[in-house]
């Protein structure tokens, strides 16, 4: 046994993978507590050793993997996805900047790419966007048109909502939600434009009947999926019996032919 | 080959269809760009001739099409939709009417009548409308008697909300989308008609279960096309195999008889 | 053919319950006309002589069809519903009763009644309760429970919310809908009873959760009628395929008998 | 008959449930009543004297259970159920703290562990559970780690929504219930930190995509049982009439042969 082959049996272990698992969790955990003023002040230290141990070990886990798989490591997307988030760890943030720092906990995503139920749950996610991909582009359209027309017809009224394309964006989809979309925005903009209401309400009907298109969509994928498997099975048996008893007789014929 | 043949040859090839789509995006980024100040000092001039020159291409494309179909290009809803939507562009708008150049963005809705896949999914939206045109009655019918009778009961009072049978109509849209419908427009009702209540609640109810069964009728619909396919065939090839069979048998008994 | 098989005849006549439509939808239309003012003042009169001649119209149908069916009449539901409906308005009701003149619109509903294929979706809709009964109990068992424990852990400090039963109930309906929840009335509760959070967020969770087995419930329902219909008569068809082919068989080694 | 017998039999019998109902039903509209100071002033001294029979009928009704399955009794959790919470009535309350007064009502609880239907769609609910504690774990794993980023970057600024860990997955479960997040919430934020909706508006995406797959795990599960019920039988049903057709062909043969 070669040691590239020992250090692959090593990080396929089932204890390797629970070992990592805890690891992360308490990571995880040690990130927490950092948001805490009285637990850092107690114990500050600590969970700043415990970080700099996790991600030592995370370290050394993909080096592992690496030498394990050469370059066939990035052939699959989660070890590239956990090398990415470990290397983020690395780069010398200088610990003014807040923003690296607060995205240190996106390491515990971590757990999704280890935990197989987990991994399979988001390939089962992105084996549905092809069917809906068509959906999904409408709504971008839509969105984008919707925008464009705010901007042009709303934005000199209202600057903060729709004075920008992005700023009515971001408008559209609060409205997509219908949070405070009448009392918050439709109302005062109808004070100044009567008609608004034949803009924003046809939108939120063809934004609400995409949104359930898109739902069906998904939901379709997952029933014929979970719902046609053992039926399909006992009707393939049907077809098989059907065959066998054909033979049966075409045997029964050609024996009493001469 | 006639030159009708040959300009339907033209508008009906694959390439064609893909420079008419490019052509689209192009105006669309376009247009989105005007509502930026910026973009429009720096590049105005270069935009705008960009505009004039895709609609240029859209009527010599549709000019192609009605030579290519003649009368049959009318029979086609989708032609007849890219002809009111550069119709439109056609109109001397006299740049002073905002709201009409505000809907020359609708242009980018030509996409959907391109491109193939987009148009089944409308297709496939339109013909879930048969099967649910009663239950969208009986909603437009439950919205008319609320707006009536909250006009009725709450107008005087409340002139902003239900002044007229269109405010009753919007706000009532407004609480089915359940926006605001309690601490903006519920309480302060109750606060002058104790029993307000009585009449809000169950039209929220009604509603939601009027809107739950429209759901199921779209969701039964797409659910019976796309599961039962396959099953459905399978049973049909079970019986096939079945009559062959009973032939089978048949013609063996027919053969032992004298 | 006695006077009572003529009248039978004419109500169940296609071209009276069309003229009945009529009536109904310009009723309807004539009572909306009544919230405007300004047709009022215009046309007052006429609109008041209208609704007095559809009144006297549906008491001549209801006549009729108590004539026509005797006491039979009353075991059909929707005809008690439209004597309700049409007898309400018969009630000398004295002009300053506004809640009365608002009720008058409710006549509307007729529509429902008349028309067969509304009929069958409300029909449809009472089918489906005993289905979900059981979850609508736990339902209004769980908002009573929670109501009497906020309105004693929050009725002293909050009456206006959950001073009484009846306030508590409107607010957690309120929180249900998730309409303002959290900034209009757990935000401000938690400043006086900070652990409230574990009040209401599991309110919410739980109520959720249950009106999504109530939808269910519902789908399912609805599935089950609509899917396998097609797929059992298959089914059915393949079975008595079979026994058919069985009895051949069986023919078939009867005759071979001696 | 053993007193043991005779004992299972009393707390077996249809109407020893009924009565159990029945008094439920009773304890349960009097801890109701004791919310209205009109009712307690009249009949206060009535409602408690009610409160304590109840009590005292519950007591008796599980010693009699306990006394009939003896150690059995543990291993229903309905009846661990409702020992907990009749034990719980039974602490000196001390009748200053109000919080443990509250608590009563979930006595009323009691008539989900009696009622067989209920306690079926309890049972129907914990199933559904395993199928979706993947897609549970997932999203608390979201919540927790938007939270510790929301701490980190919003939290000083707005100490009130993501002062603490505990702060900010209240506000996270707010906005993901989508109440407020835009006007309430994220313009505030976005007033300080122009970027936040890069964070607010893939959460409220991410998490509206986790909640719809927990909705269709569970929607999934109780379709799979609903409608195939029926069809699998019928295809056992015609996999059984093949084989005894097959049999059929084969003794024909069999005794065709010398």
């Amino acid at each position: 046994m070669t040691i590239q082959e020992r250090a692959r049996g090593l990080v396929e272990a089932r204890w390797f993978e629970r070992f990592i698992v805890t690891v992360i969790v308490i990571n995880a955990i040690g990130l927490g507590l950092e948001t805490s003023p009285a637990a850092m002040e107690q114990a500050g230290g600590l969970i700043r050793r415990l970080d700099q141990i996790a991600i030592a070990i995370f370290v050394v886990e993909l080096a592992l993997k690496l030498f394990a798989y050469r370059l066939a490591f990035f052939r699959n997307g989660w070890n590239v996805f956990d090398l990415a988030i470990v290397g983020a760890a690395l780069v010398p943030a200088g610990e003014q900047f807040s923003v690296l720092r607060a995205l240190r906990i996106l390491r515990a995503l971590r757990l999704v790419s280890v935990v197989p139920s987990m991994r399979k749950v988001i390939v089962g996610l992105f084996s549905a966007i092809p069917s809906i991909a068509t959906v999904i582009v409408m709504l971008l359209l839509l969105f984008y048109i919707s925008a464009v027309m705010a901007t042009k017809l709303f934005g000199t009224a209202f600057p903060e909502w729709f004075g920008t394309l992005g700023a009515s964006l971001y408008s559209l989809f609060q409205i997509m939600t219908l949070e405070s979309w009448s009392m918050g925005i439709v109302r005062p903009v109808m004070e100044v434009y009567p008609w608004a209401w034949t803009f924003f309400v046809p939108f939120i009907l063809v934004t609400s009947f995409i949104v359930l298109n898109l739902f069906i969509g998904v939901i379709v994928n997952a029933m014929a999926e979970a719902t046609d498997e053992e039926a399909h099975d006992e009707r393939e048996m049907i077809i098989e019996e059907l065959r066998a008893l054909r033979q049966e007789v075409v045997a029964l014929r050609d024996r009493g032919q001469p």
